[in-house]
């Protein structure tokens, strides 16, 4: 484990001149237990974990931020680097872990640790490569932080936060994936762009599978209180509903074009995530489209799955889900993607 | 006690109306405990009390905030106002307390109540006036919040930081008062603006007794790495002493300005103050001159007084108190600073 | 008037030691013109005026502030307080102005001054005395900045904004009252405190005049892209309704509340409006209730006035009005407060 | 060039559409030119360049932020994967440009671009290919925003700093390079963690040559307002010393060990040049040691030559470089830092 200090390499002399700099003042109680700490721990130090990280120290959102991955050098190279841009930020403490007992006490684990396929791989054979890995990674963070909130970022992500959950034994409202939640935030900012407004002012989600198979809830598309569907009937606008297609499309297209053109996405799934943390963290009691256990929502009665819908977080993890009112085409179209969820999960022997 | 909700003034549909709008998911655990919420109770809903509030809340620093006042009235108009306010800010809740069990588990307490002298009432009188005041915060707060640090912004600063240690019972490590704090950011701004330079590249303190017998550090002047001192010397400026001793002077006279044009001051000791939260909540461990009980340092060594000298503080309060090299001259105004002080401490019976 | 500097009372020295701390680099360019400077000016001093004041600084939105009062005493403490909070802030020039020729270039001026009512004055007689006040204020402020926008916050908002507009001869769109934005975001806020929600996931606009006679648009609101009237019908909820109201009522009774309790309103009006002139001179887009020019929207064909109606705004000002769907109702309400404004309107002689 | 807009993609719906929306208001001028608007233009979409361009995005400096490449492909990826994150952020306009003319009215221009050394390659050849790099770039930046701040990132900075001065015509306050300002940051960061304290309390800067030459000013060290070597000093603390040189030799060695670890340092630089284009862009008047034009300051008198000096910044560019007082032996360790890059500068022809 690599500390943001140099303290241990320079010998004994720092203890020293701390010393004289400072002198304690008469009858110190013993320091306070450190009531209103905030502690992050991030597995996986690839492209999007780093993103995650450098969003959340930019928006001063911890006092302290673990990070740990399999590449001891590589992660060592990106927690040096975060430190260096300590002299620019508000005093937090970056550590490189290798043992999870750094992770001790975290109020939110974010894994973003996954295999990769490799070429003529089939999709179970990845999934179970990617269980095995959780096996490696789940239990120990569930151990050194048992009131923790737990997300998953690793892709596909609705059957490995299914995974994380089981292998936790957390309760379910403790459990999140990042979903469709960068969808959403994409779908909005097209719909914004195409209308030239601001994207905080359009609400709009995309629900279900992340992925292919999304949801995108248009009856529940609104900007600045202007319910976009019924205001198209009553302007006659019909063929707009031809672009609000095209604007699903480009969001289930826009990270394969990413990935196809930068090799990974990056960027936009950091905003994403601490986006995520700071409601989860602050208390913010928002809505959000994240992966939850579905069972018992729109119509979804049979077995265990987890998949995007509207629900509110907070400190605690999952308030609760939103009662959005689905018409039948998107109930049958979310129960086919649980559907879908629940075959591959069949599979995994979990 | 008024909280941020209308819930309980709208009937019993809000609970049936929110329960129906979000479902909670299956075997959801119980909340955790809230690891991290952060709350800070301020005393007295004046000008002063509202500058911290609202500066606080503009910073983001807390998740629950608590004002108390003796004029329910005033009390309850100033957080409705603020409240109003809350759609433009992160979610936060701000409580209007008539009792102190509502200022239960802070983090910092602020003391901003504090007696106005009448025409023709001796100091003595007033003070004694403000003790009696203080029995009546100081130990509730103590009761209802033991491992919070205690700030003082009532004036006169130094004796009712004292006061307050004297009656919390709190080791003096948790008992800060907001000292000559404001002076030197005042006196750093001067400097900055004297040399039209950015005055966070100015470090001065101003320590001692805040008010007109405070003492300007002048050997520890530097601007962006320079020591002003030094530099006049070798640049043979010698005649930009008298401008610098004009500087002090403006800044002792400053609030005096202040409160003959306005009637007050506010704004400054806001940002004064919610600067000093930050530091403590965040544990950042910066330097600040605050008072503090200063016995064994600069070689004031009889008797307990509180007076500012550059402290390092974090969350469990003052960390430790800054070794500055000081000259006889300015050692010797603050050991005459001292026993002023403990003349009046004298005579309180406390 | 009085710069954030001290550099005139403290003699000559200030320039001599700036040059000595400071040399020139060779071939130095004349400084390029301020390209992006920002400048907001504020006519009135008082809670209003301040509270914007301080929170435009926080919120670190511009680059030079001037303040206007007609009485200079309490301008200068008022400035003082602000310019001593300096060494807490990023850099800004902030002014205390006695000549308009100060506000040159204010890209976004903000009116709060007006007159109060005195004992036994009539409506009409108190809005000649604020008639005559602007015929002080708007001319000069149109003089010295031509492009600015002109925010008036002043009551009766609706009405004193058509006032500017006449006599500051700008196009309309550059002609912005407050308004119904802090009713709106109150709104909200009590909807969102109902459902124990985030304030930001509801969307809900009360528009009109603003007053006791503005209108809330049921019809628009939603809460986490729920649209609220007609989830409760599915609900069967019915009775909710009455919740709704006894929202609305609370709004439009809560400024009276707070005057009953403080004596003004200050803290939520500031951040609303620091809100606007962040959307303003940041060019947000975003999508506000304020008065704006109303002749041609929701039927209000006759005669120009301005009322409250949802405004996407930018840097230019009012950028167009959200073709919002009104209930008939609602319309009827909305052309009944139009009348009732244009009656004020023609008896003032503008 | 790519906009962040899909209006084009989506055919002409979006204009009948937005028109529907929004109606604009009677009598409306054409907009205002957008007095304030705040444009950055950075060459190279590499880490270095996309770590700063979301560090500056984050931080909501900009209205508007175009990136060149000359990799299209990486180039769209990379801003394709920031737009995707601007429903998180303050609406800005973000471009990727393949034409210079898209940077036009830049306030300031970062070049991050370079060659990398191939095996075997000389330095000297290795200058020569970047040299031709800047022929393509910076004359074109300089014509299209003749008014714009030049700030080199790209290494050996010193000289191409100085390259980009020659090319682009522009006075010598115009021309930056980012130079020790990130070896002055870590070099506070790790005197304050070797003390316990927070780095903004420590003032201490790296000058010269940005590289192994660099030159830590000992002597113009403090912490907490307590200059360092002569705190030793009284203390008689002599063996601290070799620590002090141990830090200075870790900050040199930083930037090797990061890149060894993960390839190429980005965080970190981010972070710095954000900070610096703040300065620049905010008016800060703040001082950083930045690579400026030297001649005539600490005895270097011969020749045009760029290396780090404690600089003030502004919108103009450089304002003027500190008088720190140095020691013999840091001035001539200056003098000979300039030397050695007058040295290579005159094998470059230009």
């Amino acid at each position: 484990m690599h500390k943001s200090t140099s303290s241990s390499s320079l010998g004994p002399g720092g203890l020293d001149i701390a010393q004289s700099f400072f002198k304690p003042i008469e009858k110190s109680s013993p320091p306070t237990p450190l009531n209103g700490h905030v502690k992050i721990t991030i597995v996986g130090a690839g492209n999007v974990g780093m993103a995650i990280a450098q969003t959340i120290l930019t928006q001063d959102l911890v006092d302290e931020l673990v990070l740990l991955d399999a590449n001891p050098e590589k992660l060592r190279g990106e927690v040096l680097d975060l430190q260096h841009a300590a002299a620019f930020l508000p005093r937090t403490t970056i550590l490189a872990a290798t043992d999870y007992a750094a992770t001790a006490g975290s109020g939110l684990c974010i894994v973003t640790a996954g295999a990769r396929q490799s070429p003529g791989e089939s999709r179970l054979n990845l999934m179970q490569r990617n269980v095995a890995l959780f096996r490696g990674i789940v239990p120990p963070l569930a151990k050194w932080s048992p009131e923790a909130v737990l997300m998953v970022v690793s892709n596909p992500v609705d059957v490995l936060t299914y995974v994380a959950w089981k292998l936790s034994g957390f309760p379910s409202n403790r459990i999140i994936g990042s979903g469709t939640n960068l969808d959403s935030s994409r779908f909005r900012f097209l719909i914004a762009d195409h209308l030239d407004v601001n994207a905080q002012d359009v609400q709009a989600y995309i629900v279900g599978e992340h992925g292919d198979s999304s949801v995108a809830l248009w009856s529940s598309i609104s900007v600045g209180g202007v319910p976009v569907l019924s205001f198209l009937e009553r302007q006659q606008i019909p063929y707009e509903l031809e672009t609000l297609e095209q604007i699903r499309k480009e969001v289930v297209q826009s990270a394969y074009e990413v990935i196809s053109l930068k090799g990974y996405t990056s960027w936009a799934i950091g905003y994403s995530v601490a986006g995520l943390a700071r409601t989860i963290l602050r208390d913010q009691r928002r809505i959000h489209p994240v992966s939850v256990l579905a069972k018992g929502f729109y119509g979804i009665e049979n077995g265990d799955v987890f998949l995007s819908l509207p629900a509110q977080l907070g400190r605690s993890g999952v308030l609760g889900v939103t009662n959005v009112h689905l018409t039948e085409e998107e109930s049958r179209r979310l129960q086919e993607s649980a559907e879908t969820i629940m075959e591959v999960q069949s599979q995994l022997g979990i």
